[in-house]
């Protein structure tokens, strides 16, 4: 089953390795993570996906909480929860599909970040499964040259705040 | 100095986790971090903000090169490139600002993905700096209860790749 986790931790040298540390010993591969400072300089919001076993994740959930930087931990799988992830992708245009590559971005909200030569460079954000579909149909209309996805960001909907908030 | 590296690794239990735990062991603090696969399920793309040392930096690019997972290393500073980070935030609307809040939304071209009561879950995408610009923005027309960065993606500018390319 697919998990996002959000953490909470100390922006300290070493926090994310000994996070990363404590997911790997258990043998579990990370799908995607991101992670930042929040409004808080001093604190950062990592938000990491990964395919597992409830029970044993709720075992690394435990231990992470033991670690000296992390301030919070939530599995935000069980419940309701808002997530986006961005993507970065340059694509080379194929000529008599420009009309095409202009309908896709527009219909996705999608734009352009930078035109260099025939590449074009474009944004993108949406849920990772809206990011696949979008990259579909994008390799329909044009040749894909490179991407860089940023992972997914969480946060529970509502009023509910992981810690003390902003 | 601010530094953007780029990294292709196998995607791999641990390999994170020996990446982050290079730059943790000279003390180096990741100031954003993103990994997620590329258009291949079995290279993940990483992409880590820190400040630091040119020389220092150097040496430590040099090790990765030598982690097993590690495929590619790239050093984006000093080349022409592009960067984006995504941003979700929640933020409780405040009586009399909904036009306003409305009008900033739109200027930035970020929009709600959400809205639960008087919060309102907003999506936005844009250089780290402009993120920051944005966020200033919307407190002094809402009150921000919760985010969620994803960090620095970044792609160099043109036809150049990283590795194979996809």
């Amino acid at each position: 089953m697919r998990h996002i986790i959000s953490i909470l931790l100390q922006n300290e040298a070493g926090a994310l390795a000994r996070v990363a540390g404590l997911f790997a010993a258990r043998g579990y591969n990370i799908d995607s993570l991101t992670v930042a400072a929040t409004h808080d300089p001093q604190v950062s919001r990592l938000s990491l996906v990964l395919q597992g076993d409830e029970e044993v994740i709720d075992q690394i959930i435990k231990q992470s909480r033991k670690l000296v930087d992390v301030l919070e931990v939530a599995d935000l799988t069980a419940r309701l929860h808002l997530e986006s992830e961005l993507l970065i992708v340059k694509v080379r245009t194929v000529a008599g599909n420009g009309d095409a590559l202009d309908a896709c971005l527009y219909r996705h909200r999608a734009f352009p970040i930078d035109e260099s030569g025939d590449i074009r460079t474009i944004q993108f954000a949406g849920p990772g499964s809206v990011v696949d579909s979008f990259l579909g149909e994008l390799a329909a209309v044009s040749s894909l040259v490179e991407l860089a996805r940023s992972g997914t960001a969480a946060l529970e909907r509502g009023d509910a705040v992981l810690g003390a908030g902003i």
